[in-house]
């Protein structure tokens, strides 16, 4: 099997399953007082520093959540209403209409039931949000709640300079949220370093488990819990510490960090064959999102794993069905909105059109990935795009 | 070590470790398309159709969570948002005073952040709320968003009749919520037969892990999401679904529900002998909650594990450390709420002082307890609390 969808999820590090199969044998509570939750409390703790340390933040900024999701909601949800809580005039939110879900629904809910307003970012064409696109969208800023860009997108793995945004939004005083999902693990994450507010990241998209993840928060930001309860978690995140998948988290980002650099090397090594192999034999194939070499910020501007194109004339769904039947697993776009026949509300905002959306397929390679497996793609791409194109005009 | 905190956690059933643990070896998204995701779809439904079977519901009444403190949340959140969505009159919440703190703490938040007025439930000396202190709080009605009451307490181990409370709160048209976290396993619960709209469960209660638990859903019950994004379980809980945990969660709670009447009577009668060699030893010491051979509705009438009990002139606090220093885990309460230096809220709400709830200890037995930790304890209390109470009076 050729599994070529690690951003949507990528399997376990050997140590993180260990860690964590390991922890599930034990019991105790992080919270209770008694031996057992004190050793309990121990682990955790030990996680909580090792997370801090992998991604340049103090231990007491790492919130531990339940994945990328509650981060996301968490974030926009409770800056937004810290912020109104202390200057109702503050309702005016600016995002990136290119962010995942959950951040998307979370502001569109905010605008239908909490008097929110929305300011949408202009996208540039590679999917990249500017300093330039935020600072005019939030002019004097007197009016707004916060600023969510992600770090990196999902689907087309355009890279953001997120500290130049933070930059920008500080100058206004008006905290940012970046969703930074993607983002660790692939390229250079400091939070400290960033100047953001807040960071979401989760385990299951770098070898860590699912459920698994943190909200990264300064310690002076304001944040209203969205799930309220025992206190756990500087009060701004309730909920029994699920103490396992958090020692799996943690040693997956570690390890995930540490190795980074040569990683990382070798996987866009890969996806830069995949992509040039693709366009070989289907050459009106077209690549989404920024050139692969693109740099920001003295980094890669575009994800190293993230190989985004669009086969005009075919059906994304189509061509990953046929590519599936061969052992080929991949995705048009995000697995949270699989199942789904919209066109990728990404490739819309970075002025795609409908019929471009919709013939897109992302490849997306990870720390298991071989040149094996973009053999197995360069084999079979040029028949599986002619018959989905034959699908495609009723020809078939 | 004498582990009797079975209500903060209990340790997880091998077979649950195993399937999730094989589990977390497996890649795929269970939102992607391709055989990877379709498989790990499989998995899960599989694990929701096993949960439903072993609690009554209907599969597509099961929406996943990450634990009881996000299904309390969700429950009480999204019943009161979706009630006054449709009538902007019912602002009123009747709960118990009794609630966990993710009941309390979210009722109190839409009180101050979101309009909710809210009506306390009348609380029996025992910890019960009856059916008819429910219909007094009622009255007609027409204002209320909903109702929250727990199944079974987790401190004093108080149960109350769901189902009559769901009866009266139907015959004004509105919706019962119930925290059932601690009555999973150790009670009969049967989703469609109570009658509730809503109730929460977790897994490491049960012998499951930590970080995973169900909102179980009436199809008829609107419920206003917590968490925003991919659409994940019925457009009401959004997140990738955390397939290793899944497992493990139905796993746990099928094997809890097979064997909880012959379990449960051995727990029981520990729990008695433990009782009765306490108040042998101690003979001032007063049990908490209802009285042991209790019956509510048919069934036990307190928690078949739960021993409750307050040690006059002695700080629970102290108590606890002595035990702790003694190699015997038992709380003061809710691990939830542990660490924090304040008498049970539960306590109060049954009527107990201030010194009594001050001076409570809460031993809790569950499927790993012998009688070698009943003896554990009838061998030390004595001395122990005869220290603590020394300890109080400043002559230690």
């Amino acid at each position: 099997m050729t599994y070529l969808d690690h951003a949507a999820t990528t399997p376990m590090v050997p140590a993180a399953v260990e860690a964590m199969a390991a922890q599930l044998g034990r019991v105790g509570n992080a919270s209770s007082l008694h031996a057992s939750g004190r050793e309990a409390r121990r682990v955790a703790e030990q996680s909580r520093e090792q997370l801090a340390a992998a991604l340049g933040a103090r231990p007491s900024e790492v919130l531990f959540t339940a994945g990328g999701t509650e981060g996301d909601n968490l974030a926009v949800k409770g800056l937004y209403w810290a912020r109104r809580g202390v200057d109702d005039r503050r309702r005016r939110i600016v995002a990136s209409p290119a962010e995942h879900h959950a951040v998307l629904d979370s502001v569109e809910w905010l605008e239908k039931h909490d008097g929110a307003e929305v300011t949408w970012l202009r996208v540039e064409p590679s999917g990249r949000i500017t300093p330039e696109a935020l600072a005019d969208a939030l002019g004097e800023g007197t009016d707004v709640a916060l600023v969510s860009v992600m770090w990196a997108n999902n689907e087309i793995g355009a890279v953001s300079d997120v500290a130049a945004l933070a930059e920008v939004a500080h100058a206004v005083g008006v905290p940012l949220h970046t969703d930074a999902v993607q983002a660790v693990g692939q390229l250079a994450v400091d939070f400290t370093a960033s100047g953001v507010d807040a960071l979401t990241m989760t385990g299951h998209k770098l070898g860590g488990p699912m459920g698994a993840g943190a909200l990264l928060l300064r310690r002076d930001a304001e944040c209203t819990p969205l799930l309220h309860g025992g206190g756990q978690e500087r009060d701004v995140r309730s909920g029994t510490l699920d103490v396992a998948a958090i020692v799996g988290l943690a040693t997956a980002t570690r390890l995930a960090v540490v190795d980074r650099v040569e990683r990382v090397a070798r996987v866009a090594a890969l996806r830069d064959r995949l992509v040039a192999g693709v366009v070989a034999q289907v050459p009106d194939a077209q690549l989404n999102g920024p050139p692969l070499d693109d740099v920001v910020a003295g980094g890669p501007g575009r994800l190293p794993g993230n190989a985004h194109l669009s086969f005009p004339g075919a059906e994304g769904d189509a061509l990953l069905m046929l590519l599936d039947a061969r052992g080929i697993e991949c995705s048009t776009g995000s697995a949270c909105s699989a199942g789904v026949a919209r066109p990728s509300h990404v490739l819309l905002a970075t002025g795609a059109d409908a019929a471009r959306a919709r013939s897109s397929l992302r490849f997306s390679l990870g720390h298991t990935s071989t040149d094996g497996d973009v053999d197995a793609v360069l084999e079979v791409i040029a028949p599986v795009v002619e018959r989905a194109r034959r699908a495609g005009t009723g020809r078939s």
